[in-house]
């Protein structure tokens, strides 16, 4: 990961905006008005959600000041809109509220995959407003702001996006700042070697898990222990949300499964030919790096 | 599953083994000591294993109230043997200890693969001495008395296997007990459907894991979250033990890897041809299997 740099820890960073919007207020973005809110990192929260009810909700659990189902209106006088909708969605929503923020605003998005919504925005922004991508790598299987947590980024990893044309120093210092606001360390990278690397270390697993979980009759699930349920935790996850992750990412995706299906059908060659030292070797290199990993 | 029987749960069990000998005392095995010992399921628990460090180990932890590396005299006067060796050593330490136990004896196990042992002890043990095979499903990643529990096996299935050729039920009720006084809800079943069923619900998301982890390279673990965290964990375990598990096990492995490849390839060419639909209606196939299993 060459050019991944770690940014420098900061405390104490007090309030950073007056007032943010979060658009899409479900487990990222309730989390993201829950931490925001928790730690002083926005004097106000606005909410945009194109349903009521779940607005409503995000209001009751204290994830948002007030909100609305009214992109325009949403943006309107707030400096920082973070876009937490499916990935398949964040450009368009950039695209659409655009028009109506103020001169300086900053977006930045909680979205898994970076590279295409980079490109899709690439010259479209008016003057003086400008997209600084961002991913921080946590979440859960459950969806919905009432799974919303305020230490939700707490210690996670968040991806700030370099872009290849360049991206303004200060815009980017303000939105990383916004992430490790809500407790995150900033990693700063460009987005294509982002993608290609969480379709390995997110995205495959996700598959893998989904199609272990796929071949497993329900009936024989009474003869599953923790090895199954940590293995396919992640398959409980919303099929629209990763089917949509899976797309955005096809590519980087397409070549973690083809490596992913190499390494396996080398451990059915070393199965089926009684090898156990190279059987051993193989499940030798897996558990290096899983113990370089932790618990 | 339609041999799967569920023993039905009984309580206040005593003491039902005067002295018992647990054989390889690891994680399994030290978990079983501890059991026995914390619910008074044995009056005396004696522990063989090749490596004295790892005798005095599991009594310094109370895992055994005393033991020796001879294995004839370690089972010269217990009622039960509960053989926790890896599973490529079960048989042999079973034929070994055979010829010094007292009529009546039985042996049971901890191995998580069972129709190859079983096969293997067919009309080789004297009279009156009986295996009634066992698969306590409890683990981790974790090797060594060190991490056993007593509460390992709490809540947890521990199937109990019918021979095809008859099982003594006076034993296999008695060796039940003792896996249902260490906590399990025993299931009978027979050998050869266990292993079909672990093949899936075990030994394939274990090849995952570590196919997972293997295709990973290590500087990229700082974009991992949750789900690979979960994803990889059992990838940690023991490469001895698992080698010897998958060849124990071989037939039905490679028919759950085969299995498991199918379902992906599926995933790969729903991606490839961009089809939503069906990627939602795939991933949903695997959600509603974990969603079955719980949390």
């Amino acid at each position: 990961m060459a050019s991944g740099f770690l940014w420098p820890r900061s405390y104490n960073l007090g309030m950073l905006f007056d007032q943010i919007t979060i658009v899409g207020v479900g487990l990222i973005g309730g989390s993201v008005g829950l931490a925001a809110r928790a730690r002083g990192a926005a004097g106000r929260v606005v909410g945009v959600d194109r349903d009521e009810a779940t607005i409503a909700k995000a209001v009751a659990l204290g994830a948002i000041d007030t909100g609305t189902t009214d992109l325009a209106e949403g943006v309107a006088n707030s400096s920082l809109v973070v876009v937490c909708t499916p990935v398949d969605r964040i450009a368009e929503v950039i695209l659409a509220a655009a028009p109506h923020v103020r001169p300086g605003t900053r977006f930045t998005d909680g979205g898994s995959t970076k590279a295409g919504i980079v490109s899709a925005l690439q010259g479209k922004l008016p003057a003086n407003v400008e997209y600084i991508a961002a991913h921080p790598l946590a979440g859960s299987e459950k969806a919905g702001a009432e799974h919303g947590r305020a230490d939700m980024f707490q210690n996670r990893v968040t991806v700030v996006i370099i872009s290849k044309f360049g991206t303004d120093w200060e815009r980017t210092v303000a939105v990383g700042r916004f992430w490790e606001a809500l407790g995150s360390r900033v990693v700063l990278m460009n987005a294509e070697e982002h993608d290609r690397t969480v379709a390995v270390t997110s995205h495959l697993p996700h598959a893998v898990a989904s199609a272990v979980a796929g071949v497993t009759p329900t009936e024989w699930l009474r003869l599953s222990a923790g090895g199954f349920r940590d293995v396919t935790r992640v398959a409980a996850g919303d099929p629209q949300l990763w089917a949509a992750i899976f797309e955005a990412n096809r590519d980087a995706t397409l070549s973690a499964l083809a490596s992913f299906t190499d390494r396996l059908a080398e451990f059915r060659k070393l199965l089926e030919a009684g090898d156990h030292a190279g059987l051993v070797q193989w499940l030798t290199e897996g558990k290096k790096v899983r113990d370089a990993l932790g618990t």
